[in-house]
This record gives structure tokens, sequence and C-alpha cells, in this order.
């Protein structure tokens, strides 16, 4: 499944704008989010993503492929639900594949159409609104849908780096591996 | 956790010995494994071992370690669950590990003090024991009563051969890759 995606530095109060469009607000979660490097090539260069997802729901392993496109973070994603994240954790690092970084975040979820906005309040970064789109092999409509909505409330830009790319940026010293 | 384990051949009739010594029968379980290889190293060499196991009561990921002695199968074990064997096989293909073979066995498994007694009918291959005991640091003491056990039951082989390793021995122009 492709999961087109864009994301934008947005205010707290975007809020207001989000319920205004007649919105319905999903519930709010938080996340701990542990990610792996490869050891066979570097995610980093490969733009490819291995994360183990913890949130009050459960446990989920996702794998995330370079991104699609030049403008939006679109990308193939396929994810599993488990049971245990550091039995997880165990067999990732027994094949060789190395703890990148972790990121810590509330995000509140909307529902307007069949979109999901996600604004993110993310540990040492700020906030952010993720418009969320799932398509198949032609999701041209899905990204002009995410973009028309972007830009109706009022948010133009589209970052492309990850969460864990921007924390590494910011302070390059740590390593953002802190573990639960 | 260490699993120490000690596989034989064995006739189908050993159910009645099993019976005579007391053990309690826990239950039968059809088993598909489906075994994956590193891109990294290759775990015929390495004595690792990667799978999905899909039976009836559900799905699991379990990596195992090299064997820890020369007389047994005991070895490291980690172990989760996961909802959807299919998504799994799709993040292990896309972290590059490629699938090198199938079992399909029918286990019945039966309880003695502390030990695990798996009867196991594996396609292509006819009928073995496993006697299962988990231990840790220190786990002679299992290894001890599993050896014994295996004597009680008239068994003295110690097969250490995976039945992914035997089923290739036997038919090697076959790679035992047929999916579910």
């Amino acid at each position: 499944m492709i999961e087109v995606e864009i994301k934008a530095r947005c205010s707290p109060e975007i809020r207001k704008k989000i319920a205004a469009l007649g919105s319905r607000m999903l519930g709010v979660e938080n996340h701990l989010d542990l990610y792996f490097n490869s050891p066979l090539r570097d995610f980093a260069r490969t733009d490819e993503a291995l994360r183990i997802r913890t949130k009050e729901e459960g446990v989920r392993l996702t794998y995330k492929g370079p991104k699609l496109d030049e403008d939006t973070k679109s990308r193939r994603e396929v994810t599993v639900r488990v049971d245990d994240p550091e039995a997880l954790t165990e067999i990732l690092e027994s094949l060789g594949f190395v703890g990148s970084g972790t990121v810590k975040k509330r995000r509140t979820k909307y529902a307007l159409g069949e979109a999901v906005l996600c604004l993110d309040d993310v540990e040492g970064l700020g906030t952010f609104l993720e418009i969320e789109l799932s398509g198949d092999e032609d999701w041209s409509v899905q990204k002009r849908e995410a973009q028309e909505l972007m830009a109706e409330l009022g948010l133009t830009e589209s970052i492309r780096r990850s969460y864990l790319e921007m924390l590494a940026e910011k302070d390059p010293a740590t390593d953002h591996l802190d573990r639960i």
C-alpha cells in the first residue's frame, strides 16, 4: 500500500482551523518510536526506515520504502502487529540491525473525509501537522487532495525529512538512542 | 532463554511408551514453517535460523542462535507473536532476507515433569521425537534430564540437523520454497 503523506510545521493553534473544516477527532496517542538501521545498507542514504512503534493500543513493526516523489513523504509501508517490543528488538539486533534513534511524540488524530490529519507534538522539535491518505498504483489523486487540504489550512511547506533526521540535524552530538 | 533440545528419529508407536511414562497430552498442532536466510551471512554456515511459524493458535517470528554444544540442539531462542505472516514476509524480503525453505509438520505435544515432548510427523521426512526443556546460564541439568528421558524411551540417537537441512539433503534439487 502507498501511504501518501505531507508534513508541515505549524502552531498548536491550528487545531481550531482543523475543527472548523468539519473534522472528527479520532483520539490522542503517545508514540515511542525506535528506529533501526540495516547492516547491509545505510537507511539514511537509501531513504528506508525500520521502526518499532509502541503506543497505547499496542506495538507494531513497520518497514517504509524510499519516498516515491520529490515533494511529499509518500512511500510504500508494510506493518505487522507484535506482542513484545523487547523481544523484537533482541531479534533485530541478533540479525545485525542497529538502533539508530528514538522519537517520542503525542499525536492527536482527526478524520476529514478519506484523510487522516495527525497533529504531532514531537519531543525536542515542536508541533507539526501530517496529512495522510492511502493510495494504490495511481496515488496522484490522493496527493493532490492532501496538498489542497494543507493549503486550506494555510500551510504551504512540505517537509520531507523524518522527525528522526530533524532531531539528528538539531543535535548531532546526541544519537537519540535512549531506550524505554 | 536457552532452549535445551534433543531430537531422534522414532516409530509412531513410541506414543505408547510416552503415555506409559505418565505424560499428559497437551494437544496437536499443525505447523507451517517458513525459513529465511540473511543477506549478510549464510545461516546454513553460521548455524542460525529465522522462521515464521503459522499454527492454529497464531503466528510467531523466531530467531535461533547457533547451537551451544556438540551433542544436542540447545540454543538461544527469541520469539514474538505477530498478526500477519504475509506482511511480515514482505517486511523481511524488503530488508534483504530470502526465503530458504518450508517445513510442514503435525506435532503432538506431551508434558512430562518440566519437559515437553514433541512427536513430529514431518511431511517428506517421517516421525521424530524432540524433547525440550528451558534453561538459563547453567543448562547442564536440563541437558542431562533430556538425555536420560530419551534413553528411557529407548532412543540413543541425537540428530542435530534441522528438518529444513534434512529435507535439503534428501532432495537437493528442490529448494522447499513452496509457499502457503
